[in-house]
Formats: structure tokens, C-alpha cells, sequence
């Protein structure tokens, strides 16, 4: 018998527990799998031939549905090729299922063609690895793949989420005959009960106290999805209780009065005394990774007397400011709307005024970050046209309620120095997980698909030339948008000051090249035009993110020299 | 005080080993390994940005040298795109050497950037994993790194060769200031004595008779780099002994009238007595894997009563066609010479004449060889213009001792169904250790930077494009020739019985594009010609082998259905 039926009942249960949808890497040995979701009414399969962009593709995809996406690729290398999305996916946390086919491990080691050594390939960067029997004969062969199945998919998005590998090793014959019939048959669905971890009264009125007692509070928003209800409250506290919220790009908060964003500017600044009186006796953090060493440096450098990591989930400690005092395994937007409302009744009950030292903190931040916003639209304005100035135009073009996906290296720290504001509400996007450029056109690919918005994706030349793959797949979104910019060279090198003064900068880390993406266009059905200066910009601009049924490419020529030398000057002011 | 020291250190003592190069992909994190590499005077030093192309061009260098070369990648999913090239050279045997940079191990899951969990990353399919101290403060430090690379240095390079990974865990500053000096320290060599494993008298003459009392003898060869030793007494038993030689193109043996190579055809059809007359009485192999299902399908229906497998290092049980009887764990060339030695003294002593049936076996094989060089001729002859018909010219045009790259999947197939003459003296290659399709064209670009002779892949169009960024790379060597199959698909599922008659064929398998490889070549100065039917493609092959000082690609476009059709017109003639 064909392996199919046992691959349909699976396919079928998957479907039942919320997969819609699919990512497929061609291949003979996971045929069954290919046809399986293929058949099923149910499911959204896409075919993205380079198994490394189809990883991203997905990735991508499951950042916008938050819902774990399969992959499906075949044995032997291509499950390696997965691998850079696997680990971007599990330290973002974003939901894969890996379905990867596998030979029958007798067959191992035996000279077999595409045969390698899958069963937990992914080692500590998969959430979880099951490795599903070749034989189906006894009954519990179908009660582990079941439970196998149920219990994979609720892993991989419950939090935090992340990619869950299931290795399917399938005997031949992979395909059915023409005219065999298969019917999925109905599985079993085992639901996992959602809970939320809560505080215990003593606890909360601990922290609570030593809130109040705090003069110097600061909250500091990590790598965060944009989220309209941690938005709000975080809105709430900062302009009714007078606390900073400061962020980067990445945090999704932008800038308003409630906010503060400019920090990589702010706290780039020489002045000790200054920094010293940005110091907070008391840090809240939350989200996930930091983006810039000034603000990394800065906290490490001043540590606030009490630091309180809020994250609901895992059992790491993550310590990133070396001054870690407790972490608070809660939601954030419960911890925080807990924290308002007994704040607000408090102060309504107590008739508490405003604390005048709270209020002084919270202005000096402001000030800083006026100061530094400042610093920035004067470097920007004094700036021949660099990457940085082509960032801001782009930025400040960006159409409401839109998307922006910023590639590694420069691009989202030019983004950051940048910022955006509140009332652009711009979800922003970026693959800090593993903070690589493999996979950044791919991701925004895929993230284009699941989302009506306009998705636009600043990447540097050498990521956007990596991960061209990501174009080849057939039905390329309209709704993407790629700005490229193109210094002709691995850029960032030449503004990190170590590298660029040693004699080997351009041969070994720049690694200049005179490609151009009008070909890669051409050859995928992209939309382009160049241009050079900010006149051509704006005008590009004026029409880039109209509607389009292809995808657009702008591409934007700088020169290296003029990036280095305007960003060295930006540092001289600071 | 910067790492550059001992990093300095350690890169002299692989040079000191035998290291002579280096492969790098720019990062900062690897920043000291980098500059290392790239300031000693005995190192020749690669930049290919794209880590997944830049391992298969490590490892096409290090097919053409057999000695390890070095590859040097940052930390974070950099390491993880090395994968497919590792797990590669590692079932191909190659000798690789990875030096991959990574954050000091504190750092991890602390939501730094590019900080991956490293240590073992490749599992299995390295021959070692080292993780490198962080520090080097105390004197053990530099007596373990020093060790640490003369072990893995000699353990890369040691049958089998393979990969073998060395992580480096690196604390900034990276970069040495303006005027400071540096000189590496000279570190201590350790040699390793080579061995080589002997039979002894009592075994050797246990198979000696064995060999002798056996009539009907078979000696098959896997995937075999060209070894002239090798090729000489395989040339002498074939023809002085009487004994069916017999191997696939990837055995590097050719056509001559000592070896049998169309073993495709002959094994391919379906009269079961003509089979059973090739069945032998003693099978003896050698080599790595074999290519075509027809031959292994066929030792498996037909098992030889003694099975026995030359193969001189590891300590698995490699038993492909379930048949295995006896493990000889020496070098094939020892083991032959000793053999043929023998036996020809035996028949000079005791005056035996040649043995009848022996003859005649050998009669049924050439005989069958023959039949199935004609089914091959007058498919070709009958067939409209096709991948295969274009894979016969250009075999037939490859010049004399030039090298020959046979991408998977369809174009190693076509390749072997041709097959070459021994005369020809080219050398064939392929990535038959895992077979993917994922760096066929690195790998070739690899070794053509290692040998002066012409290099040709034949590739097909979903390898190519897979793989295009091995083109990305400043340098392509002139003696690269691409020869690109491009039925506008991924043919070989229309050529598989099962998936050929999906409905999810053309959609979910072949995925079929447009591209061709026209723009990618004008984006990396690779001359580019195409042709269309036979006439076109004789006159191109005219000058396509003559000197250049850069690459030349040859398309070849077919069509798919036609391709189809005539392939199964051939299986039909069987």
C-alpha cells in the first residue's frame, strides 16, 4: 500500500488543528507529503523551490498569522537548507512546523542516495524533535503519530512560540496509482487548555511597593510585534503616570509624547554626567532582543538598582544588562494593565499628586530625546545623499497602517537612528532572532503574502543579491515593496571603526561588486527603477506604493565614501 | 590586548600543518580570523559572501587537493548555511576544515545578536566537533588550541577524509589598532605517523582461496575519484584475469575493453535470464555510492553468494545490497596489486590456463555492454533533440584530460546513460555524498580554481539557479565551463514513473519558470551563448573548450515533453 493514507490522516489532523498553511521544497521522497497538503481543500500551499528561501518564505508567513506554518521539504540536504529560518525562527519565536522526509533509518549510512542523519539535526534550536515511525502496522503506530501531531503543533505555537521539527521517514511507493482513491480519515483532536500565569497577591503588592518607593522608574521595550493592547496601556503609563517608555524600531511603539525612540543617539553621547542622570533606580524590560550596542553599553554601564525582566514564558534567565534583580514570568499587557489600574485607583482613592521627581526624570529623557532628534535632522539636512537620508525619505513616505520589514546590517540601524512616528502606526519587522542577512527578502516575501498591507523591505545590496532566491517562486505579491540600497559593498564595515582602518577592508570585508538588481527584475517580474540623488527619490516615491499586481523595486545607488564620511561626521556631533 | 595573538598563532600552526586554503565569508565576529588568514604570506585567501556557496567552493578546492581547506564564517545562522556543503563533504569524504567564530559562551540565549548555539552544530556529519577556550590566560589554553589543531588538522585529512569543525569563541576587541605589530609565535608541530593497514598471510590466503575456487567473478566500483594506480590494475585483472570490471561514470573507469559502464541499460531490462546470467559468484566492490536504481535494485534481486567490500577506514557495516559477506578493511590499491600479484605468479608457476567459464562470464558481460551501447546509439539517433542527445555531444566534445562536474539530478543520470570513453581521460566528479542539487555549480567553480584543466558542469536549470550565487565571487576562474540543461523545469519528475502521472506534476514538483541563465551570467561576466537543437549546439562546442580569461556558460534549452518522450521511447527499447 501507498504511504499516502497514513500522510492524508496526518495532513487532515494538522488541518484540524489550525493549519491553513503550507510551504513546499520539491522533492521524490517527501511526495506523499507534497500531495497530501496539496489534496487538502483546506490549505494554502505555496512551492518555493530553494528550500533556504522557502524557510524564510514561511517565516515570514507565520510572523503575520502567528499560527504555526509547515515546511515541507525533502531528504538529505535540503533539511540543512531550512536551517538558517529554523534558528531566525526559534529565537524570534515565531511558529514553524517542519515536516521533513527521511529514508527509513536502516537505510542510513549505506551509501543511499540523499540519506543523512535527520533525527534531531536541529538540535537546540528547535523547541522540540519527533521522529515519526517508518511502519504503520502495529496500532500504536497511528496513536503516536496522533498524539505526535496534536502535540507538535500545540508546542510550536504556544509560547513562546517556535519551529518543531517532525521527521518523516516514508517507505516507497511514494505515489498512488491513477485511480486509487484516498480518503482522509478523521483523527483525533486533542485540545491543550490555554492558561495565562498569574500573580499572587502577595507577590503583586511587593512589586507594587517597591514601584511606589522608586523615584527613577524607566520601562524599555525590547524587540516586540506590534500589539494594540500593550500599545495602549503603554500609552497609558507613560503620559498619566509620567514613567519613560523607551524603545527602538524594532519595539513597535514609534515616537509621540508617550514615547521616547532616539536612543541609539541619546545614549551615544560622550557626556557622563548626562547619561548619569538618564540612569533609572528601577527597569522594567520586556520583548525580546535589543538592537544597538549604545543602548546594550549604556545599561550595562549604568545599571539601575532593580531590574525586572517581564517575560510570560521559559525558564532562561536573560540578563542582557548584566543587572538582572527579578524576572516576572507574566504577559506584559497583564502586568502592566494590573500595575495602571492599581496605580490609577490608588492615586483617585489617595488623591496623590503628581510626584514631582517622577515628572523631572521622565523630562529629562524628553529633553534628551528632543536633543537628539535635533542632532539627527541637522546631520541629515548638512548630508549629501547617503543611505541614512535615502532611509528617512522612504521612512517618512511610508502609507499609514503599513508594513516595513528591515533587513540586517545597516538598514534597520539606519531605520532606528531614523524612527517613526506613533501616527504612522507602521508595524516595523526584522529578523533579530539571529540577527543574520540570510533570509531577509524571503521573509518580507512571505509576510507580503499573509497581509493586505503594503509590506516594504529595506535591505542592503549584499542581503537583498544572498537571498535573491526569494523571488523565485511563481505569484510574487504586489503588495512588496523592495528598497535596496546599493553602496556596492558590504557597507557597515566601513562604519564600524575597528574594521574599516585595517588595510584588509575592502578585499575581505566589504567585498565590493558591480551588481546592479535591474536583471534579477527582469528575471522575476519585478517592477524597478534607480535612482541616485533625493530629487529622483521623491519623485520615485510619489508613485512607489501605489497599487500595484507586481511587486516594485527601487533601487537606490549611494556611494561608499559619502556613507562613511556623513555617518563620521553624525558621530562628531554627538 | 586584541585576540589577533593567538589567533595569529593558531593560523601559523595550520600552515605549518599543511593548510594552504582558506575560504572566507565576511563577518565581524570572525574579524581575527580573517585578518589572520588574509596577512600570512602562505595562505591563499578566497571571500565568497554567500556562506552556502562558499562551503561547496571550499570543498571543490579540497576535491582537487585532498588536502583540508579552511572555510571562516561568523557566528550566528552563517554557521548553520555552511551545513549543506558540510554534511556533503562529509558522506563525500572531502576534507574540510570550519573555523567558525562565535560569541564567548556566556552570551548565549541572552538575546545578543548572531548568537547561536554553536558547540556540535553539525552533529553527526562532522568527524569532530573542538570548541575553542574563550580565554587564554591560563597556560593549558594555548597547549589545547595547539593540540587541538594538529588533531583536527590531521584528522580532516585522515581516511576518510571529511569535515571536521573547530568553533571559536572570540572576545572584541577584534580589530588591532593602527600601528600595532603583530608576528605569529611559532607553535608546536605534532606529526602523525601514517599507517597503512595490512592483510595478514593466514587471511590473505583464506581469500585467495575463495577468489580462485570461485568461477563466476565480479568486480564493481562505486563513486571513485580518478587514481591512476587504481586504474592500472583494474585495467590489468579486467584484462589479464578475465574479470568484469564494471562501474557507472562516476567510478572513473570509462569504456574500454577492460570495463563495463552501461550499466543502466544492461541492468535496466526486464529479461530475467539475461539478468541471471550476470549474476556472479563473488561480488567484490569498492568505492562510495553507487548512482543508478537499475544497479542497486539488481545486487539486490540478484545477491552474489560472497560479498565482499574493499574499503580501507571506518568501522561501519556497508551493506547496500543486503549481501554483504565479507568486510576487507584496506586500501582497495593495496588489496588488488596483492591480488593480481598473486595470481599471476601462480599462473606463471603452475602454468594454469585461463579458465573457461571465467572467459565466458566476462563474454556475457562485454556482450551485454554491447547490446546496451547500441540501445543508447539508436535511442540518440531516433530521438528529436533532447538533454540527453546534448549531453552525448558534449561528452563527446570534452577535451582530453579535462575535468568533467555532473551536477544532480537529471544530468548525472543522462551523463552515465552516455557514458565515456577511458581514452578520453576525463576526470569525473559529483556530489554523490549526499546528491544534492544545492552547490553543484560552487563545487565546480571550487575545483576549477585547483586545477589548470578545463572544468565542465553539466547542470540542469533548478541546480543552476539553486546554486547561482557561486558565480558571486570576484575571480571566476577562465577554465569554468557551465553547460546548463534547462527544460524550464525540474524535468526529473517527469521522468519518474510515479510522480509523472500526478496531477500535482506540474505544480508542485516541477515548478516550472521562465529564467534563463542569460542576465545572471551578464551580472557576473560569465560569457554566455545559447542554442536550441543540434546543429547550433555542434557549431557552439566548436570553440566552447577553447582558452578564455573568464567562464563560459552554454545553454542548452530543451523541452520538457520532448525529453520525456524520448526517454521513454528508450525504456520502451529495452
Amino acid at each position: 500500500m501507498p504511504v499516502l493514507q497514513p500522510i492524508l490522516n496526518l495532513v487532515e489532523l494538522l488541518h484540524r488543528k489550525g493549519l491553513r498553511d503550507v510551504v513546499v521544497s520539491p522533492g521524490s521522497r517527501s511526495a506523499p507529503l507534497t500531495i497530501a497538503v496539496a489534496r487538502h481543500p483546506g490549505l494554502q500551499v505555496r512551492v518555493v523551490p530553494d528550500e533556504r528561501a522557502a524557510g524564510f518564505t514561511a517565516l515570514g508567513m507565520a510572523q503575520q498569522t502567528q499560527t504555526p506554518v509547515a515546511l515541507i521539504c525533502t531528504s538529505g540536504s535540503a533539511v540543512y537548507n531550512l536551517s538558517p529560518a529554523v534558528v531566525e525562527a526559534y529565537f524570534q519565536q515565531v511558529p514553524l512546523l517542519l515536516l521533513t522526509a527521511d529514508r527509513p533509518h536502516e537505510w542510513l549510512h549505506q551509501q543511499d542516495g540523499q540519506t543523512i542523519d535527520q533525527v534531531g539535526i536541529f538540535a537546540n534550536h528547535v523547541k522540540r524533535s519527533y521522529d515519526l515511525p517508518a511502519d504503520y502496522m502495529h496500532a500504536d503506530s497511528p496513536w503516536f503519530i496522533e498524539r505526535t501531531i496534536n502535540e507538535a503543533f500545540d508546542l510550536s505555537r504556544s509560547g513562546p512560540a517556535g519551529p518543531v521539527h517532525i521527521n518523516v521517514p516514508l517507505r516507497e511507493p511514494f505515489y498512488p496509482k491513477p485511480g486509487d482513491v484516498f480518503r482522509p480519515e478523521r483523527g483525533r483532536v486533542i485540545e491543550q487548555v490555554a492558561v495565562s500565569p498569574q500573580l499572587p497577591a502577595e507577590t503583586w503588592h511587593r512589586l507594587l511597593a517597591d514601584w511606589e518607593s522608586t523615584e527613577r522608574k524607566l520601562i524599555l521595550v525590547g524587540q516586540t510585534p506590534f500589539q494594540p493592547d500593550l500599545h495602549q496601556i503603554l500609552t497609558q503609563i507613560g503620559r498619566e503616570l509620567n514613567v519613560p517608555v523607551v524603545g527602538e524600531i524594532i519595539s513597535n511603539l514609534g515616537r509621540s509624547d508617550a514615547f521616547i525612540s532616539q536612543t541609539d543617539t541619546i545614549l551615544g553621547q560622550p557626556d557622563e554626567e548626562e547619561l548619569e542622570n538618564l540612569r533609572p533606580d528601577l527597569l522594567i524590560t520586556l520583548g525580546n532582543s535589543f538592537l544597538t550596542r549604545n543602548l546594550k553599553t549604556y545599561f550595562r554601564k549604568y545599571p539601575a538598582a532593580q531590574h525586572w525582566h517581564v517575560q510570560p514564558y521559559g525558564d532562561r534567565l536573560i540578563d542582557s544588562f548584566q543587572s538582572l534583580t527579578t524576572r516576572i514570568p507574566v504577559e506584559p499587557v497583564y502586568f502592566f494593565q494590573k500595575l495602571f489600574a492599581d496605580l490609577d485607583y490608588q492615586h483617585f482613592r489617595e488623591g496623590v499628586e503628581d510626584d514631582d521627581e517622577e515628572a523631572e526624570f521622565l523630562t529629562v529623557w524628553q529633553a534628551a530625546d528632543q536633543a537628539a532628534r535635533r542632532v539627527v535632522a541637522q546631520s541629515l539636512r548638512d548630508s549629501p545623499f547617503t543611505d541614512w537620508v535615502a532611509t528617512q525619505a522612504v521612512l517618512d513616505a511610508l502609507p499609514t497602517n503599513s508594513h516595513l520589514q528591515l533587513a540586517n546590517s545597516m538598514p534597520v540601524r539606519y531605520a532606528n537612528m531614523c524612527g517613526l512616528e506613533t501616527s504612522q502606526a507602521v508595524q516595523v519587522w526584522a529578523n533579530r532572532g539571529t540577527s543574520g542577512i540570510d533570509g531577509c527578502l524571503s521573509t518580507a516575501v512571505g509576510a507580503a503574502l499573509k497581509t493586505r498591507a503594503i509590506v516594504t523591505v529595506l535591505i542592503g545590496d549584499v542581503a537583498f543579491f544572498y537571498d535573491r532566491n526569494g523571488l523565485w517562486q511563481n505569484g510574487l505579491p504586489g503588495n512588496l515593496r523592495i528598497v535596496l540600497l546599493n553602496n556596492a559593498s558590504g557597507h557597515i564595515f566601513r562604519i564600524i571603526d575597528g574594521s574599516s582602518q585595517q588595510p584588509e577592508l575592502e578585499t575581505y570585508f566589504e567585498t565590493p561588486h558591480q551588481l546592479t538588481a535591474e536583471r534579477t527584475c527582469a528575471d522575476f517580474g519585478v517592477a524597478y527603477e534607480q535612482v541616485t540623488d533625493s530629487g529622483t527619490l521623491a519623485t520615485a516615491l510619489g508613485t512607489f506604493f501605489e497599487a500595484s499586481d507586481r511587486p516594485k523595486l527601487l533601487e537606490i545607488t549611494t556611494d561608499k565614501y559619502v556613507n562613511a564620511e556623513a555617518f563620521k561626521a553624525y558621530k562628531q556631533r554627538l
